[in-house]
């Protein structure tokens, strides 16, 4: 808060208007990581306890899908937990920035993480919906045969998971938005 | 530039130098949209040339891969055309900042749809990737059978296409880092 003081002595009103702007900035900042923590985490635990069994088995083969059948789907947790864990760890700047709305080292290295991470997020949902995109429909010249056909519940249930991410990603894109104002207002 | 020469006014030596380090930013933001505009508008290009014949034709099917036969890697072209038809779009905005190192809303604007075409590319390459896998390796338990083993050709350009569009991620992460640099430094 030193440096502030300083500064305020310089431009008082002005300062003060900037600084409030700025902690709103950063107020909107928090909430939007902590529901994309939720968004994220939420995606992560509702595809890594998908699993289904089909109530007959033939011949030697107990019919069985679960999430970690598809490597995709494997990527997509963990890029989710990942995600996550970084947006929770990430809370504590967030904080320091609405308490020191003058901070910009921590904003432009959370503004990188950020991107990368908003990368990694989109990079596991749209592999997973692509999977997804297959499991439902199939594909006619590659053979490759829709699996929901049987597995109805499993399929519901992994398209869904793949809400959390996305809005995971749109939330991503707001919090870059905001850090950039944040830094144009300092 | 009028601003600008208020500004000047008042600490002539200091906003000197600041200019300086902002034009070093924008200048090199310039640089890094027109590398990835060539990385994706390549992409685009070798993914939308793509097909493969084989060499025989059984019964009354002659066996032909297109890039358009999975709706994937449609996405993945015109994701990628979207994207490098920005990154020339936004080159004026670019020069517009080398020339005035002071502007801030372009600023903004850019960062915002940096990331958001930073989501769209990443969504487009890793969903291609998450099929591409697929045709390589197949999936066992989905009873979706590797494709490669017949279009070899046809996997390797789909596989290489993909490293241009990987390259732009890379690029629009450096990107949105440079913006939020030159924000904090006006």
């Amino acid at each position: 808060m030193k440096g502030g003081g300083v500064e305020v002595g310089v431009a008082a009103k002005d300062s003060t208007q900037r600084n409030g702007v700025n902690r709103g900035v950063s107020i909107l900042d928090f909430i939007l990581r902590l529901l994309g923590f939720i968004a994220t985490l939420g995606s992560a635990i509702a595809m890594a306890t998908t699993n289904e069994s089909l109530p007959f088995f033939t011949r030697f083969i107990r019919f069985r899908a679960e999430y970690d059948d598809l490597p995709t789907f494997t990527f997509f947790v963990i890029a989710n937990a990942i995600v996550s864990g970084y947006l929770i760890l990430s809370l504590p700047f967030s904080i320091i920035h609405i308490v020191r709305s003058k901070a910009q080292k921590t904003r432009i290295l959370l503004i990188f993480f950020d991107s990368a991470m908003l990368g990694l997020l989109t990079a596991g949902a749209s592999a997973a919906a692509a999977i997804v995109y297959l499991a439902h429909k199939g594909n006619r010249k590659a053979n490759w045969f829709a699996i929901c056909q049987q597995f109805n519940s499993f399929c519901e249930r992994i398209s869904g998971s793949l809400i959390g991410s996305f809005i995971g990603v749109v939330l991503f894109i707001l919090i870059i938005l905001s850090s950039g104002v944040a830094l144009s207002r300092r």
